[in-house]
Parts: structure tokens; sequence; C-alpha cells
């Protein structure tokens, strides 16, 4: 059971940015070629692809895209062209900080006096090489927190689709599963968008890792039946003082934790950590169009006339998550100074104010 | 704004039982005509009519039909037919207590002497309209208790649909809204079957109270935005210490409510209530199909070889209730002591131990 998740949703080519179109999955595995790093935008805003590491992996290579096209057409100019598209690409999703932080690592190779695109690409591929590393060890961390024996549920999609490859909280239960460590593996449907039903069953399925989907709201009876021992989550955005903005449900589901002695675990890059935004309450909650709610694969499903409320993100207070698990350790019972010390220990510096969204 | 819900969704006629098609809704309202109890028997079993007192009502229309049919072909025999009939409308849906109880009066009165068909509608049309006119209390009675300017979330569909009538749940936001307390009402789409976003807002609509639906998952970040002051729902069975059966989500919704200091408040008729079980733990929880949440509308949405976990209905502990709301008042804080009293009071009678489906 221990092989790796055979394939990848993000390809670099010398043709442009192969994207695996995960609207259309389980039910297709296609790929969309894209070439500007206008259309780039527009597949992240679209959700194309999703998943905060994901997101900023491709938003890198569309700075790449970018380059390639203004480096040979506009010599003198093409910086500022490249300026122009870069503000377009960071603007296209609003909540995950890894699209801010991969467009400031691009900008950083872009401001050295000998960049090209060549130089570029180079960085692109090593976000995204980084990341998939990154995986493997916050696989490895997070697993050996797990008692053999345990079951867990997770929320919405956090896999090979979602990151570089391998996942984030899917890689734990990935690796976890591979141990021998886990008895069931339970996923939320999470609606409106059905990421766990779509998308992380099907990458179960693929990995022979047997699950069982529940709707969101079954949770807490799972916790009172005793299922489940864990939820693991990702995180689209950590804030210095370990709050967590992940996918609607995620609070939901540590709030349950709590009550029921759940232990909660969330995982995600050093990359998902912004120190330059001090709790989860300042990070702007993307609300996304009412009719993913209204309506079911385009026929509406409530009256006409209904409203609805669609926010994508929540927020986790800190002292509802047991533990933080990163590529460069575990933070158990994170808070602004553990948080802080650990950061400074594994050498990650703070992301400019200007450029976090704080608000 | 006070105007009543202008529809019945259970209708007797000289030509059968005429019930509204809750599976076709909003999209189309039908009508579906029954005239033999089998019929009855599939249409709850298939959802075509659900909520705790409207299967109630449902199938005792449904024991009439036997006995037209019956009384007549089998004079010296169709007691005996009848109790078959019987069974097997009362096995149609395992959890809701209402259907044991409707069954039960029926069954008085076919034990009278002088039974026939004509007295069985007359007990079956007092039960229909009993249970409207117990609405309309319910909806004064828990109305009174809410603030004027707070906001409610409701879940599931507990209006005229769901009942005689009017509603529970759904007949207290009726009248608070009514009587100008309301602010916001918002409704969980409550999957897998949607009956918020299909059957809720559509009544809600229908009345002209503006309605907001969220997805289930999103309730608590609704609470932490101080978006609500109040859950309301109902129930389909409250066991003798308090503890309320109810769809799937209630008890996510009842923790969430406790963590936010939210109030929960849980509307539901005596006819509800079960003496005879003394904790929810006891009762059985019916599970549907995995189907439910693998497909939407027949397509479907997860990778082939995904399981699922589908229970209907889920267990609050009494301690998470802040108020029980019936028809013949206020139960706070409800408990074996509380709720005992009360109903003796009320002069309810605990259903007979056999029949209550206790285990």
């Amino acid at each position: 059971m221990d092989r790796p998740a055979g394939f990848s949703a993000i390809e670099w080519s010398a043709q442009g940015l192969r994207l695996l179109d995960q609207r259309r999955l389980p039910q297709a595995e296609e790929y969309l070629l894209l070439t500007e790093a206008g259309q780039v935008a527009q597949a992240i805003r679209d959700l194309v692809v999703r998943g905060a590491p994901a997101i900023g992996i491709t938003a890198a290579y569309g700075v790449v895209l970018s380059a390639q096209r203004h480096f040979p057409a506009a010599p003198s100019d093409w910086h500022s062209r490249v300026e122009a598209d870069m503000a377009i690409l960071a603007a296209a999703r609003p909540t995950a900080v890894n699209l801010v932080w991969a467009i400031e690592r691009m900008r950083d190779c872009l401001q050295q006096p000998t960049a090209d695109p060549g130089q570029l690409l180079a960085v692109a591929e090593r976000i995204h090489e980084d990341d998939r590393t990154a995986n493997y060890r916050m696989g490895a961390y997070g697993a050996a927190l797990i008692p053999a024996g345990d079951s867990v549920l997770t929320h919405c999609n956090t896999g090979t689709l979602a990151t570089g490859g391998y996942g984030t909280a899917l890689g734990v239960i990935r690796s976890a599963w591979a141990a021998g460590k886990l008895r069931d593996v339970y996923a939320g449907e999470t609606r409106p968008w059905l990421q766990g039903a779509r998308l992380t069953a099907w990458e179960l399925v693929r990995d022979g890792i047997p699950v069982r989907l529940i709707t969101d709201s079954a949770a807490s009876f799972l916790m009172q039946r005793g299922k489940v021992q864990w939820v693991i989550t990702g995180a689209d955005r950590v804030t210095a003082n370990g709050d967590v903005i992940n996918k609607i449900g995620t609070y939901q589901l540590a709030v349950a934790c709590r009550h029921h002695g759940v232990r909660m675990m969330v995982v995600a890059p050093l990359s998902t950590i912004d120190l330059s935004v001090a709790e989860g309450r300042q990070v702007v909650i993307e609300e996304r169009p009412a009719s993913e709610i209204l309506e079911l694969a385009g026929q509406p499903v409530a009256a006409a006339g209904a409203g609805a409320w669609n926010p994508v993100f929540d927020v986790t207070p800190a002292e509802l998550v047991d533990c933080l698990v990163t590529e460069a350790g575990v933070i158990e019972s994170p808070d602004t100074g553990r948080l802080r010390a650990f950061c400074e220990n594994a050498g990650k510096s703070p992301l400019p104010q200007s450029s976090a969204g704080s608000r």
C-alpha cells in the first residue's frame, strides 16, 4: 500500500503549464494547457486548481509564462509587465497565503540583475519540488503522532491534487496507512464543492486505501459513537498566534473535537504560516457566489428567491488546535510564542507586511 | 406576513389519500393519489412524505385505506387484515415515534366493538387536526421565548410539509417572524437530502420570509461571527430523559450552540415524546443507502470504490437542549424528572413498552 500517488496535478512542459482540471474529477481526468499568466489566474479563480500549496506552485509557473512572453518582446520593459501579471495572479484568490508567498519568491528572483525566464523557471520548479519534499516530511512527522489502531476523519482535499504531490493532511494519512497504523479513514464530503467526495475519495481509492464518506454534519455523531480519534486537516493560512484559516467546516470540526476529546491535527508547510498577521480574525475570508449552494450541477435546488451565505473558509482559534505539523517538526498547542520560536529556529522569515493581505 | 402557508401536503378525499411528492420539490408541485395501505408504506419508505408528525398522520390515513378495503371484503376477518397492514406501516421507517403513536391510536379505535372505516377516518382526521392545532400553540410558546432582534438558524424541514400544517420549529419561526421579532432566518441545507434547501426555503419563500441557506458545515462560523442567537429544530423522538433524536446534524449544531452560548430550542408535540425509552442511545438510528452520499441526482459524485456511512438521525443529549417546546408549554433544561412531571401534568401516557421499538 506504500506506492506513491502515481500522477501529478501540475506539470511544466516546453509547451506550457498543464493542469489537471479538478472540476471534472472524478468523472474525467483532463489536463488544460495554459500558456499565458492571465489564463493561470483564471484557472485559479475557476477552481481548475485549488488547495493552498497547489495554488502557490501554479502561480509561480504563471510568473514564468509571463516572463517567457515579455522578456523577448520587451527587453527594456519586461520587469514591469511581469509585475503587472504578478499582481493579477496574487489577486486570483484572497485567502491562501501560499499564493502571496510563492509570488514573493518569484519577485526576489526577478529583482536579481541577471534575471531571465530560465532562472524564474528554476525557482518555480524549486518551489514545486520543495513542497513535495516538505509533504513527505510532514507525512512522517504526523504519522508518528498517531497510535496504531486509531481512526481518522479528514476534510476537503489536501492530497496530491492540493499540493506539489503526496499532500499535507492526506500525506499524513498516507504515511500512517502505509505504516499499518490506521483502522478506518473517514472523509467529510465538504459542501458545497464536494472536494472530499470528488477528490479525496478519488485519491484514496487510487492508492487502495479504503475510505468512507460522511456528510459534513455527521462528524459529531461519528465522534460520539467513538469511530474516530483524530481529525486531520490542512490549512490555507496559519496566523502568527496559531489561528488556522482553512476550508469552511474546519472550525466546526475543531469545536466537535474539543467536545469529544478527539485530537485535532493541522498539517501545513512553513509557507502557509503568515507571521505578518497577528490573528485569524484579521484575514479576509473569501465568499463565493450563492449559486454554489442554491444550485447543483447547474440546476436550481432551492426555491427561486432564497438567498445563501457562502464563506469558503473559516477561522479555527489556535486553542482548539492540538498540534500543528510542518516539514520542520511538530508544534504542540501552538500559540504566538511557540510559533515564533519555532519559525525562528526553522529559519523562516515573515512576509513583508504590505503583501500579506492582512485585514 | 402573518398569512398561513396556503397549502396542505397531506389531503384526504373520497378518492383516497393525496400526498404532495416532496421528492420533486421545489421544481414541481405534484400530488400522488394513494388508495392502498401498501402504497402508503412505500411512500413513507421512499420519502414522498417525511417529517415525524407528517409520517404519523400519513400512516393513520393508511390504516383507513386498509379498513375501507378489508371491511366490506372480509367482514369477519377485517381486523386481522388491518392489523397486518398496520404492522407494515409501522415498519416503514424505524426512528420517528409519531408513526408508532399514530398507529396505536388507530388500533385503540379498531379494538372498539363498533369500529368501522368511518370511525377510523374520524380518528385519523382528529390526529391530523390536533397536530395542526398543536403546531399553532407551539409556535406561540416558542416565539414568546425569543427576544426581538434575534436571528435564528434551523435545520432540515419542520414546516407544513413535515407536519399536519404550519410546522414545529418552522412554526415557531413563522410565529416569531409574524411578531416582528426576527432579524435574520438561516437554514442549513441538510445533506444528503437537502431538506433545508429544497423544502424549508420553498416554504419560507412562499410565506415571504427572507431566508439564507448555509452549508451545514458553516453553522459554527455563523455563530462565531455572532450572526445567530438561536438554533431551532424539531425532533423525531424525545426519550424519557430528554435526549433528542432528530435529523443528522442536529447533534453537531447542539455542540456548536453550547460552545458559543447560542440557545438550542427543540420543538416537538407530545406525540414525539417516548416515555417508554429511557435514553437516546437505546433508539435504533436508521441508516440509509450509501448512494445518497455517493451520488447526486443519480450521477456518481465520488470515485467508484469509495464507501459511505449514512446515518439519517443522531442523538442530542438532553444536557445540550436549552428548552423543549410542546403544545402544552415549555420545558427548560429537560431531564427525566422534569419531563415526567410535565407529561403527567399534560395527561400524556407512555406508549406500551412493546410497541415503541426501543433498542
